[in-house]
C-alpha cells in the first residue's frame, strides 16, 4: 500500500491510498479518515460507496463526514467506483453510467469486462482485508452506506453479509437496478442477458429471495431527477414491509441528487450507524 | 446576475451566480449560502475570500461551513480571487502566485494589470452592493475572514472598515505581504516598486500605521509548509500586541495549508463571527 496524502483534519488523519488489486488487475485509489479514537484502539468502520461517475475524492472532498466520525470514533473508508487504468475496458460508447466509473458492484461475467471489473470481490472481500491489515480497525463493528450506484452496492452488500455489518443506510440509492434503464444497462453489459445473475445484484429482488437486515436508513431528495425513472424508492418500501424490514425513507423536499443533498443529511447516517455499531 | 445554480443544503440554499462586473471589466462568479432563518427577514453576512489558485467553488465544496451557518442563521459569500476571461492579463510566466488567481484584493495601477485587476473596488464596493440588492442581506451586521492570500484580504479590509465589520478572522494568512515572497511578487506586480504605495495592503504596515479593530481570530497549522517563509503570524502578533488589538492566534499542531485544516476549524471561526454579529 502506499499513501499519496495524509493531513490533519478535525482531530483526526484524512489520507488517501493506492495500491495494486489482485481482484480488479488494477491499480486502486480509496481514502480513509482514521478519527482521534483510534490512538487509543481500534474503532469501528464504515465504508460508503460512490455513485456513477465518483471516485474516492467526490465525498472525501464534499461529504462532511469528519466532523461527527471524529467526535463519534469512527474510521470512514470511500474507495473507488470502478478500476481504471490502461488496458481497462471502457462503454465504446464513451457513457458515463457504464465502464469506468460505474463498476455497480458486481464481479463481471461478461467480455471485455470480466478481466477487471470485479468489485464486488474488491469491496467484500481484498478491501477489507487491506484496511484490517493496515489501519486501526476493529472489523467486528462494520457498517455501509453509499450514494446511488454506491446505495445500490451498500444495500446488496449489506443484504448479502448480515453478520459482518451491523448497520446500513444510503443516499438516493439505485434500489431496483434490475427494473430501470441504469441497471439493465449495467447488469446486462457486466453480468449478461440472464436475468437470473442479476438477483443477487438488486436489493429489491434479494429481498424477496429472502435475504434480511434488521433496518434501513433511506434519504431521498423529491427534486433529485432520477428519482421516477432510475430510484423508485417506493419499490425498496413494498419489498421491506412484506419482509418485515424497518425501513425509515426519508423524502427531502427541495433537495437534488448532489453532495449538497448528502452532506446535509450524513450526521443523520453516521448517528444511525454509530448506534448500531455501539 | 444570472444564477448558475442552486441546490437545497443543511436547510437553507447553496447558489452560484454570475455577473457582469464594471469595477473588473469581466464576467465575475461568486457563491452564496442563505441560511434558512433569511425566510423570516434579513441575515447577518460572512464574508470568505479564498486563496491563490482558487475560485469561489474550493471553499463551497470543501468548506464545510453550511452546517453551522444554518444553524446560526449566516449568510456566507465566497467570491472569485482574480478577474478572468479572454483579454485578463496574465502573469507572462504562468506562475500560480500572480495573476488569474491570485489578484492579491488590491486595485492594480500598473499596465497591463490595472485594466482589469481591481479586486479591491470589486470586493468592498460592486460586490456588496449586489448582495445587498439581490439577497436577504443585512448589511448592517457583516463580517469577513478568509485563507492565506484571501486572510490577507480579509484583514486589511477589515482594518480599512472598521464601521463596516463587526468581526474578522483568518486562516493562515498573509499578515505582512511587503515582508515575504508572495507579497513582494504581487505588491510589486500590482501596484509598482514604491513600496509606500503597499502599506494599505499589508495588515501589519496598516496596523503600524494606526489602523485598527477590537480582536482578531487566527488559526495557522504548524505542518503549513508556507508557515516560515509566507505567512509569518508572530509579525501580526508583535503589531497587534504594540497596539493593544485582542489577537487570538492559535498554533494548530499538525495541520497543513488545505481545506482539511480550514473544515476543521471552520465552525470555530463561524461561532466568532456569530457572537460578534448578534
Amino acid at each position: 500500500m502506499e499513501t499519496l496524502s495524509v493531513s490533519a483534519s478535525h482531530g483526526g488523519t484524512q489520507g488517501v491510498y493506492a495500491h495494486q488489486s489482485a481482484a480488479t488487475g488494477t491499480r486502486m485509489t480509496f481514502s480513509v479518515f482514521v478519527p482521534p479514537q483510534a490512538k487509543a484502539g481500534p474503532v469501528p468502520v464504515v465504508w460508503y460507496l460512490s455513485g456513477l461517475t465518483c471516485t474516492h475524492a467526490n465525498v472525501t472532498e464534499k461529504g462532511e463526514y469528519r466532523r461527527l466520525c471524529a467526535e463519534l470514533g469512527l474510521m470512514f473508508v470511500a474507495p473507488d467506483t470502478s478500476p481504471r487504468g490502461e488496458g481497462v475496458a471502457d462503454d465504446p460508447a464513451g457513457s458515463w453510467d457504464f465502464g469506468l466509473g460505474a463498476g455497480f458492484y458486481v464481479d463481471a461475467t461478461e467480455a471485455p469486462y470480466a478481466a477487471n471489473y470485479r468489485m464486488w470481490s474488491y469491496i467484500t472481500d481484498e478491501l477489507p482485508a487491506l484496511i484490517a491489515a493496515e489501519f486501526p480497525a476493529d472489523m467486528s463493528r462494520q457498517s455501509i452506506t453509499g450514494h446511488s450506484m454506491g446505495g445500490h452496492g451498500a444495500l446488496t452488500i449489506a443484504l448479502s453479509f448480515p453478520d459482518r455489518f451491523r448497520a446500513v443506510s444510503a443516499f438516493a440509492p439505485i434500489v431496483a437496478p434490475a427494473q430501470v434503464p441504469w441497471g439493465h444497462k449495467a447488469l446486462g453489459g457486466y453480468l449478461g442477458p440472464d436475468t437470473a445473475a442479476w438477483r443477487k445484484h438488486d436489493a429489491v429482488a434479494l429481498i424477496e429471495d429472502g435475504a434480511r437486515v434488521a433496518d434501513i436508513l433511506v434519504d431521498q431528495g423529491e427534486a433529485d431527477g432520477f428519482l421516477a425513472e432510475q430510484l423508485k424508492p417506493h419499490l425498496l418500501a413494498d419489498a421491506c414491509a412484506k419482509a418485515g424490514i424497518g425501513l425509515t425513507l426519508r423524502m427531502q423536499p427541495g433537495y437534488d441528487h448532489s453532495y449538497y443533498f448528502i452532506s446535509s443529511f450524513m450526521d443523520d447516517h453516521l448517528r444511525w450507524h454509530a448506534e448500531r455499531l455501539a
